[in-house]
């Protein structure tokens, strides 16, 4: 292999497509005893539309094409334009490609046959997309017209629904739009053996690739480039085409806005000496996602005052980690989160009063406004946080966070508390008379454009505990010598969780 | 500055709005010359609506915004959400901003104030997106409704049409959907100095990161790694965080697929011994693009077969550019291309015969399946290919030009002739009657798995002829001496054209 190749340990590895018919036959389990129980037939089929390309308002320009989630989830199919069926009474995986023109040969590559992808998806049979409503009637051992299985539902982070299939004929069959998406969703919420796999390479290159960030940073440079060198180093070296998530390489005060990087807030500021990065970036591979953030001093030092800031969320971050285990609330993870960084704040002279009080007064949002994480799979915010029913909460922090389920064996959750100085925040908390006394205002003020620092671990819920995914140097001392050109794990310590 | 940047000779230039108050003021004297002519009052506003943030289907995952191109091409604006209009009386440009939620401060960043985006874009005025009604009833001068030119027009390329603008209020405006979109995408057919500029600079930073590329290659590489390095090249040296287009990174036969790198064929192949490459890829720089092809064997030799078919292309490539020039007709240079491709063929005894009639039979189209090169500027396939009535060709490859214009001083327009082997087209033309007589049938065999060819420049008509504006190594003896590691340009000959 190349010499190019030698700055990782890793490689791509060979996702097997059995990951994908072991989701599709925990869906038909999972919806059959649903039926059974309410005593209706095991008739029907559990129908998808896959993703289409999209081209950019009315040019031609299209966009790199990635799947649907649950299209992803169930078929694994990477092209476009696909349709699928699962018969629910046999058990059968029926996908249907769209039937190319024969200029598709010349301009995109050859025509594949479905027996092509028959084999590669482990499918029972493939069709064309103009033969769906045949296939299905022919396929249906009800009486009546067939009944399909759609998708329709809420995603809880986006509001958005998601959109019931549609194909030419669909009139002729019977619709039922409220099953399917519960179960499926609940079935992407606990991942299997073979999803964790794909969801600890994607940390692996992940956190390697954080490394060489923290390697290469320097005062001087421009915060894009951090956000390149660790899509070179995913993609090069790790093949990882996608991101789950637009990097946000932000350094100074904009380490204080917490979705920064879009397109209005580029990662464009200059690294200044004295400036803290925080560094937000998680590669895809084979639809499944990493979320990890680093934060660090960009010159490689950090100062009293970053390193206050830092163990506070550092603690924060470990303690939910070593308490992590089915049964725990994540609410009230959240709010052991809020307390650690809290009581340190407090011991650092920042803010002072009792922390029950400030608990209370929701003063821990007022540091951490975001919610302590959230489900990570084939989206980045992997649906599920919310069962049907279940209400946000109400109070500042608390509102935001985008599950307050019971953990189970099987999720996979991140845990990225955080604390930041945020102005439109601060100055309202620091005038209000109920929080303004928890303020020490000389010692706050040294802070004023400090931004903020958040540590991001993916974590696996286990059956007794919970394992962290990530592998990034976490205390200070190991950050400042990988900083410094050590090598990344350190040989003579244990690597921190 | 860091040590890191000196892979490149290049640094991002900061590009002047003055650029887009030009384009309006272009756009301004065309728009009143044409109303004018017809005796039509000069009332009313040019009225765009700029493009909004795209999700994944129902999940809160945001694509990377790039603006759209009309907007992009008036305004300059890197913000989604934004409306535009400008004043045809008096001349003023106003820029409708979204009002933004408090929660934006803390999510998103700094709320900036009409006045941040005044200063910033060069416009006149700057108001927010709920009061386009009221401010532009308020600065129409005209008697009756105020009137709107919205966009609205024919997509040649994709054959899609451009969107009219709407808001809340519209009802209560006249509206001309006609005149615009053709004046409009005219001014966008001729570049300024400003435009242009910026265009050298996408190729500068382009074609530094082939020469990258071509260092990199080695065999057992994958195809996307080349990719890698060219997207890390553009965006760490260049800035460039968006190409104008998915890479295509094709080795061996890939070759021979045209549009190779999309989802479904994402560059995937392991680079074998005797591979040619053809690499597909441009960086666009503050919404303009490039859009430039190398082609090169993948171990830094060319064989006798591979400079056979190379040295065709490549003196197509050449000889339209030789030619290129104002009132140059771009069929013209298609043909010629074909030609001179056809006559090297011959010259290497893959085919045999009189070559005008092998033109007379289309047989370059065999070869060449695809237009000579099209229009380049804000979109890759920039607009404005055929004016309004002018047809399209009914002739294999002609019919796929997108432009068969008359140069015109000003235009960029890549020249971008191909020689490949595809068996859906070879096969056909090699049992047909009519042309199975012009093939050396022993020796296009050798040719089964070659793949092709493809030299792609970006090319600015002058007034007196044509610059290229694309600076890799084309010659063979330049390519191998690159890629055997000599620096580029090479110290001792004249850069080829």
């Amino acid at each position: 292999m190349a010499s190019s190749l030698s700055s990782s340990s890793l490689s791509p590895p060979q996702v097997p497509m059995e990951l994908h018919v072991t989701n599709r036959e925990k869906l038909l389990k999972s919806l059959r005893h649903h039926l059974s129980e309410l005593s209706r037939p095991l008739h029907g089929f559990v129908f998808l539309h896959g993703g289409e390309e999209q081209t950019r308002h009315d040019t031609d320009h299209i966009e790199l094409f990635r799947q649907e989630s649950y299209f992803a989830y169930l078929f694994g199919v990477r092209e476009p334009g696909f349709y699928g069926a699962i018969d629910i009474l046999t058990g059968e995986s029926i996908l249907f490609a769209p039937r190319l023109s024969a200029d598709y040969a010349v301009w995109l590559g050859e025509i594949k046959p479905p027996s092509y992808f028959k084999e590669r998806y482990l499918v029972s049979v493939v069709y064309y997309t103009d033969e769906i409503a045949r296939v299905l009637h022919n396929h249906f051992q009800g009486s009546g017209k067939p009944l399909l299985f759609l998708l329709h539902g809420l995603n809880t982070d986006s509001n958005q629904y998601a959109k019931p299939a549609e194909f030419e004929g669909v009139d002729k069959f019977e619709m039922d739009l409220e099953t399917l998406h519960p179960i499926l969703t609940e079935c992407r919420v606990l991942k299997s053996e073979l999803e964790l796999a794909v969801i600890q390479y994607a940390n692996d290159i992940s956190s390697e690739a954080h490394v060489e960030v923290m390697k290469k940073t320097r005062v001087g440079m421009k915060e894009y480039q951090l956000e390149s060198v660790f899509l070179h180093h995913t993609y090069m070296y790790g093949g990882c085409r996608h991101c789950s998530y637009t990097c946000i390489c932000a350094t100074g005060e904009n380490s204080a806005v917490l979705h920064y990087g879009h397109a209005a807030a580029p990662n464009d500021k200059t690294l200044e000496d004295g400036d803290m990065a925080l560094f937000d970036m998680g590669a895809e591979y084979h639809f499944y996602g990493s979320d990890i953030t680093c934060s660090f001093p960009v010159n490689g030092k950090f100062t009293s005052d970053q390193s206050l800031i830092y163990n506070a969320v550092l603690e924060a971050h470990n303690a939910v980690i070593y308490t992590m285990k089915p049964g725990v609330n994540w609410a009230d993870m959240h709010m052991l989160a809020e307390k650690v960084i809290l009581e340190l704040l407090k011991r650092g002279g920042i803010i002072v009063g009792n922390v029950d009080d400030m608990m209370a007064k929701r003063l821990g949002a007022v540091f951490m406004p975001h919610g302590l994480g959230h489900f990570l799979g084939i989206d980045t915010h992997d649906p599920g946080g919310y069962l049907k029913g279940a209400e946000r909460r109400k109070e500042p922090g608390l509102r935001s966070l985008r599950t307050t389920r019971e953990l189970l064996e099987g999720m996979v959750i991140t845990v990225e508390p955080g604390c930041y100085f945020i102005d439109a925040l601060l100055l309202p908390a620091m005038e209000s008379q109920s929080t303004s006394g928890f303020f020490n205002q000389e010692v706050i003020g040294r802070f004023k454009d400090f931004g903020g620092v958040r540590i991001e671990s993916d974590v696996h819920v286990t059956a007794n505990g919970c394992k962290n995914m990530t592998k990034c140097p976490r205390e200070i001392v190991d950050i400042e010598a990988v900083m410094a050109g050590a090598p990344w794990p350190l040989e003579k310590r244990p690597p921190s969780i």
